[in-house]
């Protein structure tokens, strides 16, 4: 079992808002993230896909492939974006990065065409990272 | 003379978007960056004093006070922001990196204690850094 | 499961000695790790929780809140701190990185507010890092 | 159990071909990859060894003398070196970033003075990673 | 004035040699990276525009052009390409990051739409860095 | 002219202090870096060097000379050292980064054997960073 890990970034903007609760309640509990007009990342997204090499390749999954599957399913959709007002996907989200983690792992999962979905780790600052690894780990 | 510079990180959105012009054109200018709902960035800041080294202290300035300064009259303005909307020093400025980082050093320059500001840089992407040395350079 | 990650930074010195062992002894299995005046590194801790998000909140715990209990717990401590004189916790200790993670782990573990500790990753140098997953991984 | 790692560059040439394949079927395959003259990395190695730390050290094992075994078993053999061409151990083999990470592996499982090998994680690009942690993981 | 820069990456192999010398005394003079298959590298170029901000657009250059005439210009040149043979323009040049850098510099200063080019900056190892600012300086 | 830089890393521990002031005075002016057992750093040195390249090599100056050079004349004095006790050429001086770069200029100057030394930028930690260029800039 080998695991291949490809990097991509993009710039969001989002904020966290549950709109089940008041804005004092908002306030409370998101801070300076509930900001009304919101705030922005650059976040960095590695997807880890395990599997065994091929015997003609050597790859478990072309990483070029990994890389237009990303662009195609993930990036189009999120780079650029309002994570709360511009992506079908967040709908109903908060879109926490360990929400946006787990959103991104029921997309892709099913659409790895080699080896299966390891892990999603999603990196909001230097300092903030979240990892999924999917429901049984 | 010796260089001094500290750097300091700060999250926020914003849009590119020129009010003079109408929604077409900014599309066409600023393609991706003029999405309505606006985008995000976690911006790097690094602020450049230029001095001699006192004899007392071997500092050009205390990097610490350099620190207090950047949050009190930055970091408190701009991080989780959004920068079109939230900020007063940047009304109707369109927040390119370049207009930013001229706004930042309007506001430095004549606030450092000691030695004289000398650049102000601002990294937008890990790809994408704009740096302003004053007027004279 | 989500597991995420704060990450936080601090600047101290340690000198590796065992004082059960003479001199030469040291100098042989320390090498220049165990020069008599010390020196010191840009510790870079990476501190890790694991537990479910919250339905109300999205977040298995606020990393803000994270941040507060490492800079409590920990880097109010050892920060600007030589590790073999100045920590209390650390009394008796050969100050390895290896060390040093489990006893941070042991302060850690119990005041996880929500999730439960996962790993705590201490680099010392940009080339040598360490992890403690706890007892039973 | 500690997991301590080690991390170590080297700078090589190589060229992704399958030499039972015709030019085509490689070129279809590897793309970019497979031109005749090759092309090259500054490949970032990471080899973790998991351990309990020893009582009279603390630790699991001297990352001096995991450097000096890595330099003597890997990097003098592909450092400035064409890894198709001049590296015994990858004769015959299409030396995709997993299939270095195997050949790794091998070599250094053998060698490791106290504790065992855990992983060896072998960075192509700043965006294309590998890990490969052995056959029973 | 504003200095804008765009960095991007390209993976190539190299060899120094220089074909009026002797096998020997290239040996002498580039020692490991004279081996006959040559190595390589991940090189990082920063490319700096200096200029003023537009009234309209508050850009100096749109970094996204700049990116575009960065790929067209020279990665789709060099990228995955062995920088001895692969590459019409460094043809009779040894490709030192010296050499090299000065080469983009002349591909490059005619063809930027808006402001001057004001420096190449290139990266072959994390070590070792080279910046060419054209003739005058 | 070309610019060329080496990068090199040392971990040292410092304790800033000035004999002249009294430990309350000291307290004031350097706080939690004028702790009696000193702390440290992994500090970050790039040293660049001005020139032509040579026609022969296409090098201002072999990178790997200056490998050297650095650790023969720096490194070795000051990686795992306590800058205040252990280094000759810092005897009396408030090892602030300012002075140690000012210190480092004063050895590498003459003995640079090809261009000229250009600037010595010393980073003390990923926030705080100096640079000298000497006296005439």
């Amino acid at each position: 079992m080998i695991y291949i890990t490809r990097r991509a970034t993009f710039s969001a903007s989002h904020r966290l808002f549950n709109p089940e609760l008041s804005e004092e309640e908002n306030k409370k509990l998101f801070d300076k993230c509930a900001g009304p007009n919101g705030h922005g990342h650059n976040y960095v997204l590695e997807v880890t896909v395990a599997g065994e090499p091929g015997k003609k390749t050597g790859y478990v999954l072309d990483l070029k492939e990994l890389k237009r599957i990303l662009s195609r399913e993930i990036l189009e959709k999120v780079d650029h974006k309002h994570l709360n007002h511009d992506v079908d996907f967040l709908r109903g989200v908060i879109p926490t990065a360990e929400n946006i983690a787990v959103a991104f792992w029921k997309i892709l999962a099913p659409v790895i065409p080699s080896g299966r979905l390891h892990a999603i780790r999603l990196q909001e600052t230097e300092n903030n990272t979240v990892e999924y690894r999917g429901e049984i780990e």
